[in-house]
């Protein structure tokens, strides 16, 4: 199919590609070169406007950044360098062309952080809301197999960066709007949630290790990714309330059992969650350091029990149900 | 992402699949293995209901068949091997399980005619519309070129199969709806419009003929990509109505100013169009009959002129313009 927005100038794939691997684009299919040795990983997600986001938390820049972050932590999670992307969108009338450009260049500009190159993709009319849908496709080494499959018993379960910031930042923008007054450490969570910067550096630094791991985003809250990774290595996962990291944003502004709330329950951190040879998880922190990343030992894996997730706290260990942490039982 | 219906059994990424190259599926992203000496092509496309497609006119299986086709038929255009596609879908509460089951048949059912992989996905909830969008992924051989930018002066131009059938079928069906009562000519123009089968075929006797041509997918009507590949290609199609292939079922039932009509400015046929060294077409046509499909001489290429298509008919030669032909003028 045709696109029927040509006109937005910005939207169209890149001539000048920063990756020699691009071969045709223009048609209505990309052409690429796959790199020997490497295998493809390819992944899709799709956004809609009042379901996934809205105009009032988010600027367009925002919305087309978040929907190609999305995509680019799930190649993160497989341990990929990001390649390449193609952006099929529905625009609906109330979209000006201002506001869709603002998507592309915020697509466009996350994008340059990782050279990843625009190569194809489709727009079409919607008849309300804006649907966008980002296919990434990254490579990866062959011996690499970071799935989340791959938990055993003795592993120690890392995390990266801080929890809970984004779903945070999410209530903030929800209870003043986009335009609200936020104090410096409101303004830190807000920015959090607007724009997450995806773990492709951790991704690389995991496959990088040549040893079995499990790895996976937390995308939908710890409690959710965590039930997730121990049901697929048929294990079961010991998280530790005081090892889970919080931006200090977030302890400045909210009570303990709050910020365990929002990191079980919020969606949309963008880090990661992965288990690895307890011998080993010292060298992986130390190796994040070194790269200027944060990764921290929250847990162990026991063998498989009665139930897939238990939070340790300090007055006693619970089941962590797959939809979260909720004080208000 | 998480799928939001995982419930839906259909809907998962194949567990068993026909190629060999597919490695790892079932966390958020897909990994496979490139083929020696083959590159990747990748498109993308969306068909959103009420804009591109209607219940009223096709089934929950025709409507998923389509939405592969769209794409295969682009992978046809660039002589490509289809190997996988991934589905993003988000669906309203209006469509009920067994609707999207059979969407998804629909679309496996015409990938298990080119050996396809389903190897991933996202489905989210719409607010009311639903909208499907595939990425597709094929592989072709390093030397092939079949790019619409190819034509030059003294190249043949042909099209395959036969044209406006599927704009003839759609007209029947906003008639008289999907469970009206059509006659034999009828009920064939309705079918090539519900079920069009991409061009795989022809574009791999493309990709198999080792010379210069261009090559393009009719999915917008014979006009419109016949202007794309001239301006891509900086020269002057020739088109002669005579020559145009139509089906016989569209001859019964239509006059040839209709017939053309159909055929320059309905769309969806996914027919290919492309152009040939003259002298070569024969050759072409022939590795057609051979192979069971039709492809048929219908102009030649000049060099660039006033307009980029001309349409030769018995009253004289006019230029045929972007949207079409409209004897209505």
């Amino acid at each position: 199919m045709k696109d029927e927005f040509e006109f937005i100038e910005s939207i169209k794939p890149e001539k000048h590609h920063q990756s020699s691997l691009v071969l045709g684009i223009g048609d209505d299919a990309a052409v690429y070169q796959s790199t020997k040795d490497m295998r493809e990983v390819v992944c899709v997600d799709t956004m809609i406007e009042g379901v996934h986001f809205t105009k009032d938390t988010l600027s367009a820049f925002q919305i087309g950044r978040k929907a190609l972050a999305i995509n680019v932590s799930d190649l993160a999670a497989m341990g990929a360098i990001p390649r390449f992307y193609l952006v099929s969108i529905a625009i609906p009338s109330e979209w000006n062309d201002h506001e869709v450009a603002e998507l592309y260049r915020g697509m466009k500009h996350l994008a340059g952080q990782f050279d990843m190159d625009l190569i194809g993709g489709d727009t079409v009319s919607a008849k309300e809301s804006l649907v966008i849908t980002v296919t990434a496709i990254g490579q990866v080494e062959e011996h690499v197999e970071l799935y989340r499959s791959k938990a055993e018993p003795g592993d120690a379960v890392f995390v990266t960066g801080s929890l809970g910031s984004s779903a945070a930042g999410l209530e903030l923008l929800l209870d003043k709007g986009r335009e609200g007054f936020f104090n410096e450490e409101e303004h830190q969570l807000v920015k959090l949630h607007q724009e997450p910067f995806p773990q492709v550096q951790v991704g690389r630094i995991c496959a990088d290790m040549m040893v079995r791991m499990a790895l996976n985003d937390v995308s939908d809250g710890l409690a959710s990714e965590a039930h997730e990774l121990a049901e697929a290595s048929e294990v079961t996962l010991i998280i530790r309330e005081e090892d889970i990291p919080f931006h200090p944003a977030l302890r400045a502004t909210k009570e303990a059992v709050e910020m365990l709330e929002y990191a079980c329950n919020g969606g949309e951190d963008f880090q990661l969650i992965g288990t690895i040879c307890d011998s080993k998880v010292e060298e992986l922190v130390q190796k994040g350091k070194k790269a200027g990343v944060s990764i921290h030992k929250v847990g162990e894996v026991q063998p498989k029990s009665d139930h897939p997730v238990y939070i340790q706290r300090q007055k006693g260990t619970e089941p962590l149900k797959k939809n979260g942490f909720n004080h208000f039982r």
